[in-house]
């Protein structure tokens, strides 16, 4: 077996999940991440934990639901309590076609998703960690020989995490202390409060609050944006290559935008609810393993020297305990990045935390 | 997809499972058996049963005992609870390799079904029923090419189960309404004693408490067995190959025994214990789909115009309400088939029932 995927099992059941002696573990399994789904037994083997193997293929999934139309019975027992007496669960993702569910019909899935709420739930009261064994289908979507991009994806995941963990503390110190962010860079200039928020460390690990391997970044919520912003990293939003965005910003809403292609995009998320126009996301990129754009959320908000903004919800976990209700309600999250490993900075409260790709903590200015 | 994987899937779901609106259903799927599981999932969705698939796979179970070692906890709550919450369980055989686990030490696997004997009942309790998807590593343990394998696969599964279950009636009502079995060919004239016992019909479908697909047989517990008998089927048995097999019988244990081939595997076996030297099981094989040994007992037994007789533990089905306990018990339960195609008849209390290969009521004689 190719060593990089027993040490990916190593990360995910030891940094990611914390596995432990007498654990109830859930194995989630795609058809083409088998030789991952092995490496990862034997770990959680070597671990004296308890395994059960799901099987998760987008074509079963599919194959059931158009079969079984949008009336379905509400979180079914048995699946409830499998991941209600989960301790663990280990979601591997690797499918041999993402666009496999396509042609299932929008009512269906949502009807699916709705009625398997509470299924959902349980299998987040558990230590969930979602990872991805990069296969050929994810080499194409990225537009790689599938050797580059193994190379790419194990680059991502076998981190010295302990290490990239302490130094995302710094940013999140630097963020719970400061008040105002300001992005500065080739057409933009922005500036969000941050008063009142919790900066996530989300280092991969349960132990961050941090459910996907790879991760690296450290993000929060802000609030009462002004100005504007330039999103140079091409995106997929609903099937549609979108790129080169700004957006304007006057107390905390967009109030202009445009788009060098599919700008309907970019419009009609906007008019999702009036959620859509502000932002619930403020995160920064940390993982210089991603050093490339490959269409996949997963790997390109990690990039490291990248900042990426979201319109739409926000997360809880930004929010100090009592206040989570105050987080930003939209029924969208979309991410756009933008790349600020080149002539750019990074301010809070007026200081420069990072200037063309290097942080203060790295050069001492 | 070929036609006849949705047939299996048909059959499975509807003639043997019995799968109804709102049944909780486990579906298993092994690495090679993903295009009935496709097939099945759209099934279980058409009749509006709920699905949680798992991933039944020798390398990644084999990999998880091996690491863990043998001190497992005893039925792990989160497994245990899906199947006590489950109606009805398919399991879908169709490994890469059958021999996957042959390297596994007895000791961890048997401590391992040891500690999961309440999983295994939970998985009992429910409408469970046990197939085989056609695979490459089954068509090379068959001596077969694929299409072939495949062909004579089909040809055993999507039978008229309906037809064959009336068939097989007939035979359970001889054998319910006699005493004594004789069963005369080349080198064989044994009579068996049947009375206060309840032969069970086969038919491939839990209506029938029958959970393997395909089936096709119907069998009791002989008891008082006297005389010789001669098992020409070539078999493997614990991963040797066994032929022409002998036994003589008195008093209704094994006093004699030899074989052209391996003669100390069965000589092993008929040590094991003292249950060991009688007779469990008396199979009378009705599925004339099956006209081939394919070194499959799943197939093997069932194959039309065959007899089989199994040294070792008895089933408790075939044993009146409240007599549950006087079945034969012993370690081993070992299947050995005889060929009564040919030259040969079998007689209940003196009546032929069976004849060259043609059954009574075939031929009216």
């Amino acid at each position: 077996m190719d060593p990089r995927i027993e040490d990916h099992a190593e990360v995910l059941v030891d940094w990611s999940a914390r596995v432990d002696e007498g654990d109830n573990v859930v194995l989630s399994v795609g058809p083409d991440a088998h030789e991952l789904g092995v490496a990862v037994a034997e770990t959680v083997g070597e671990r004296g934990a308890n395994l059960h193997v799901s099987y998760s293929s987008r074509e079963v999934g599919r194959a059931y639901q158009l079969a079984h139309g949008d009336d379905f019975d509400e979180d079914p027992a048995h699946e409830l309590a499998l991941y209600e007496n989960a301790d663990v669960v280990l979601s591997i993702g690797g499918s041999r076609n993402p666009s496999e569910g396509a042609d299932v019909p929008t009512e269906i899935r949502k009807a699916y998703s709705k009625a398997r709420q509470g299924v959902r739930e349980a299998r987040l009261d558990a230590d969930w960690v979602s990872t991805v064994h990069p296969t050929r289908s994810l080499a194409q979507q990225a537009n790689m020989s599938f050797a580059e991009y193994q190379a790419f994806a194990y680059d991502a995941i076998l981190r010295d995490w302990e290490s990239l963990a302490d130094e995302m503390a710094n940013m999140k110190d630097v963020l719970d202390d400061g008040s105002e962010v300001r992005i500065v860079k080739e057409q933009t200039d922005l500036t969000m409060s941050i008063e009142n928020r919790v900066a996530v460390n989300s280092a991969a690990s349960v132990a961050y609050d941090s459910h996907n391997l790879p991760s690296g970044e450290v993000f929060t919520a802000p609030h009462a944006t002004e100005g504007e912003v330039y999103f140079d990293v091409p995106m997929t939003i609903r099937g549609e290559r979108v790129q080169d965005v700004h957006l304007t910003f006057e107390d905390g809403e967009v109030v202009d935008y445009s788009a060098g292609q599919n700008e309907a995009v970019v419009g009609d998320i906007l008019d999702t609810d009036e959620g859509a126009r502000r932002l619930g996301e403020l995160g920064i990129g940390m993982n210089r393993g991603i050093d490339q754009f490959t269409d996949n959320i997963l790997f390109d908000e990690k990039m490291g020297d990248t900042v990426h903004l979201a319109v739409g919800r926000a997360y809880e976990s930004n929010y100090p305990e009592g206040h989570e209700d105050e987080a930003n309600d939209s029924a969208v999250h979309v991410d756009m990045i933008t790349d600020v490993s080149g002539d750019s900075f990074i301010e809070v409260d007026g200081t420069v935390v990072q200037r063309n790709g290097t942080f203060r903590w790295e050069d001492g200015f």
